[in-house]
C-alpha cells in the first residue's frame, strides 16, 4: 500500500526510493527545475518535490494546477531549503486527476464564511486541515482517556420518547404524512407513528447513561445530541458530539477530579501529539494560543462555592451587564471575570442554587443548593457542566412534584433509584466547544465538517 | 479514588487491605459464614466476599437482597475455593442502598424477552454485562486500529437533506406542527421547516466521508445511522451504528485487504482483551463460539468473483429456495453456502453486476460489473459491503441518468469529480452485526442498549 506523507517524514530513509500519492498545493518554477509541494491530508505541510526538467512530462507536471491528484516516485533526500528537512527527487509524476483554475480552492486567502458554502472542498484548505485532523485525534484521545481507565463506552439512544431536562427543545422523527397526518380530536395520532409514540432527537444520554453506571460504575458516552433552537450564534449549532461520563459510588468531588484530570489530558495530548497543527493554530489563528492551553495543562483548577463566587463578584468592585446576586445564574461575563481575573486559571463552581438546576441533582442538606457544578475556563467561561445526581428515590420524586415534572415517562429512571442506589454522578462536555477553545476557531461552524444550523443543512 | 474489582483482581497484593462498592449477585450461609459475590460491572465473575459473624452488622449483611449496593473494607486473601483464585475477607460492609424481593432481576434465568422489557436494568445481569463489555471494548478497538493506522475520523452529518442510495427509507426530521403543518398547494412547506428544507436522518456517512477522503486520503466514520423500515426482524433495527472507512488512491483490492486486516484484528482482540467475557459466550450463548472466533482470525480471506460464485453455486447441484443466475443477487442461502461449503472460511466476492448495485460504485470495463465486494463470513453471510468509487465525472453523471438519479442535489459529491479526483474505495460494517457475530447473540436487540426498532423506543 501507499505510505503516507506524515509517515515517510517520520521514518523514511534519506537517500532511498518512495512513492505516494497527494494533491498539489503549489507549483513554483525556478532556472528550470519545478517545486511542487504535495499534501495528502496526513499532516499539514506535505512535502516538496522537485521535478527537473529531464522527466518526460515535465512541461505538463509544471503546469499542473492547484488541487490536481498526482502520484509521485522519487527519492527522499535532504533539503537545502529552509523550513524543512527533507524533499523529494521526482523521478516520475503521474496526473491522476487534473485540477484547473475553476478550482474553487485556489492559493489565496478565502474568507471563513465563503469556505463554509465550500463545506466539501474546505478540508482541503490548511485550516481546515489542521482543524478536522486535530477533532480527530481528540475524539480518538477521548476513548484513550476513558479507554485507559476501564471507562464501558454506552451509545444511549438517539431516537427518543424523553426530554431529559424537560426544556432543550426537540426536534421531531417521524414517518407520518407531511401534509395530511392523521388526527384524534385535531392533535396528531402519534399512535401511528413509526414508534407508536411521539419521538425526537434526544438532547442529552445522561439518563441512559446513569442506567449503566449502576450496572458498570464507570461509563462514558460520546455521541451526538440536538437542540431545536433558533439560534444563530457562533457557539450554537443544531447538531453537536457530546461526552457525558457518570460514575457510580462517587460524588461531587470525585465528579471534579475526574474532568480536571479529562481537560488536562486533552490539553497535553493536543500540544504533544499534534504540534505541527496547534503551531498552525497558534501562528495563524490565535496568538498566544500555545501558551493558553499550557497554562491550562499545568494548573491546579480551584475550587469555589457559588455562594462564595457570588461575594467575591459582589465585593470585586467590577460591573457587570448583568446583575450579580444570590439566586441568579451566572453569565458569560461573570464566568469570565471569575476565572481572568479573581482566580486566574481553571476554576469549578461547586453547589448552585436548587431552583435554577435541573430536577435530577442532588440536594444539599442546607435546602437551597444542589451538588452542580461548572468548570469555568479562561477566555470562554463554561465549559463543563456536571453534578452529582439524587440517589435518594424520595427527594427525586418530591422535587420532581416541585418542579411540575411527570413521573410515569420516567419510570424507568426511577427504578434505578428503588434497587441498589448510590451515589453517583457524571458532567458533560460539548466536543465542538473543546475543538475551539483548544485551536482557537471561533465559530462553531467551522469545527464540524458539515455544520446543521437554523436554515442550513446542506451537504 | 476506589478501585474497580477487575483492577483489584488484576494488581491487587494478597494480603493487603482493599476497599471498593458494587452491587450483590448472591448471598450464601454456610456454617455461620455469608459467602457474597458483588459485582461491579468491570469484570464478569465479580469477586467473592467472605463476612464472618464478627462483623457488627452481620445479621443484615448475611440477609442481603440481590441487588443491594455495598461498599466492602477488607483484606485480598488466597481463596480455598474451586473457580477463584482470590476472594476478599471482609472488615466492613455497609449496606448503601438496599434491594429486596420485589428487585425485578433475581438470581435465576430470565428469558431474553423478559429481560429487553427492562432494559434499564438487564445490564446488572451476567449475559447483559459481558455483551456491553464486549460492544464497548469493541468499539474502542475500532477507532484503536484505525487510530494506528492513521485513519482520520469524520463526523458525518446525522441530520440530512440528501439520500444516500436513493433507496433507503428515512426519518423526516422536522419541526414543523404536527396536526396542521403549513401547506403549499396541498404540499407540506418545507421552506418554513427548521432547515428551510425537507430534512431526514442518515442512512450513510459514506458520500461525506469520500469527500473527507479527498482531502485526508484515510478516513472512516462511526456513527449512528437510521432505517425507516418496518422490518421485524432478528437482524433488524431502526437505528444502529455503522463503520465506514475510505481510502484515496486505493482501489478495490485494497478495499478488500483493509476489511481482511480490519476483522481479523477485531477477532484477535475480542478473544485476547475480552477472554473472560468470550468464555462466558462461548459456555452459555453459543458452544464452539471461540472455535469459530479463532478460524476467522487466523484465515486467509478468499476472493472470487461474482460470475464464478454464480458458476460455482450452478455447478454444485445443491438446491436453494432462491434462483442461482447471473445478474441476480446473492441470498443469504447462497452466500452461507459459498463461505461454508464451497470455501470453509470467510470469502471476498467481488464485481457483482452493475444492475443490481448503487450508482456510486465503479464501473469495470466489461460494460456490465461494478467493482464492489461483499464479504461473506460462516454462520451469517454477508457481513461488510464495500466497493471503489466512480472518481469518472461523466461516467458517474451518464450512470446517474440511466438510473434516474437527480444530479442537482449532489451537486457537492459531483464538484469531488471535477478537480483532483482520483481512485478511492470503501466499505461499511454496521457495528452491532459485528457485535452479534463475535458474542454468539443472535437477536440485534440483545447487543444494543436501548434499541429502537417499530413501535418500540423506549427508555
Amino acid at each position: 500500500m501507499r505510505k503516507s506523507i506524515c509517515n515517510l517524514l517520520i521514518d523514511g530513509t534519506t537517500g532511498e526510493g518512495c512513492r505516494f500519492s497527494g494533491w498539489v498545493r503549489s507549483v513554483r518554477l525556478s532556472k528550470g527545475i519545478a517545486f511542487i509541494t504535495v499534501n495528502d491530508g496526513s499532516n499539514l505541510g506535505g512535502i516538496q518535490i522537485v521535478a527537473e526538467q529531464g522527466l518526460p512530462n515535465f512541461e505538463e507536471v509544471s503546469r499542473l494546477g492547484t488541487g490536481s491528484a498526482v502520484q509521485v516516485s522519487g527519492v527522499l533526500v535532504e533539503s537545502p531549503a529552509a523550513g524543512q528537512d527533507r524533499e523529494v527527487r521526482a523521478e516520475a509524476i503521474s496526473i491522476i486527476g487534473p485540477s484547473d483554475e475553476t478550482y474553487p480552492l485556489q492559493k489565496k486567502r478565502h474568507t471563513f464564511e465563503y469556505l463554509r458554502s465550500i463545506a466539501h472542498l474546505r478540508p482541503r484548505s490548511n485550516t481546515f486541515g489542521a482543524v478536522f485532523r486535530l477533532r480527530s485525534r481528540l475524539a480518538q484521545a477521548v476513548h484513550q482517556f476513558f479507554s485507559e481507565r476501564k471507562f464501558l463506552y454506552v451509545q444511549t439512544p438517539i431516537i427518543t420518547s424523553s426530554d431529559c431536562e424537560g426544556a432543550g427543545e426537540l426536534f421531531r422523527v417521524t414517518t407520518l404524512d407531511a401534509a395530511t397526518p392523521p388526527l384524534v380530536d385535531g392533535s396528531p395520532d402519534f399512535s401511528q407513528d413509526f414508534f407508536g409514540q411521539r419521538t425526537g432527537l434526544t438532547v442529552s444520554g445522561q439518563l441512559e447513561g446513569e442506567l449503566f453506571a449502576l450496572a458498570f460504575s464507570d461509563i462514558y458516552t460520546f455521541g451526538p445530541t440536538f437542540r431545536a433552537e433558533n439560534s444563530n450564534t457562533a457557539r450554537h449549532a443544531s447538531e453537536f458530539w457530546m461526552i457525558e461520563p457518570e460514575m457510580a459510588f462517587a460524588d461531587l468531588a470525585d465528579d471534579a477530579a475526574l474532568a480536571e484530570d479529562f481537560v488536562k489530558y486533552l490539553c497535553r495530548f493536543a500540544l504533544e501529539e499534534c504540534a505541527e497543527d496547534m503551531s498552525f493554530f497558534d501562528k495563524h489563528i490565535e496568538k498566544g494560543l500555545l501558551e493558553r492551553i499550557r497554562k491550562i495543562a499545568e494548573a491546579d483548577f480551584a475550587r469555589l462555592d457559588y455562594g462564595e463566587a457570588i461575594q467575591r463578584l459582589q465585593s470585586s468592585g467590577a460591573s457587570f451587564n448583568y446583575p450579580v446576586e444570590w439566586g441568579l445564574d451566572l453569565q458569560t461575563e461573570h464566568e469570565r471575570y471569575i476565572t481572568e481575573q479573581l482566580i486566574g486559571g481553571p476554576a469549578f463552581i461547586l453547589n448552585y442554587p436548587r431552583d435554577i438546576k435541573a430536577f435530577y441533582m442532588r440536594q444539599n442538606d442546607d435546602g437551597r443548593t444542589v451538588a452542580a457544578m461548572d468548570l469555568l475556563v479562561p477566555k470562554v467561561g463554561e465549559i463543563i457542566g456536571g453534578s452529582q445526581r439524587e440517589e435518594r428515590l424520595d427527594r427525586l420524586t418530591d422535587r420532581m412534584t416541585q418542579m411540575g415534572i411527570a413521573q410515569e415517562p420516567l419510570w424507568w429512571y426511577l427504578d434505578s433509584r428503588r434497587w441498589g442506589s448510590c451515589p453517583h454522578a457524571g458532567f458533560g462536555l460539548g466536543f465542538e466547544r473543546l475543538v475551539m477553545y483548544l485551536s482557537g476557531m471561533e465559530n462553531i461552524r467551522d469545527v464540524i465538517p458539515f455544520p446543521r444550523t437554523p436554515r442550513h443543512a446542506e451537504f
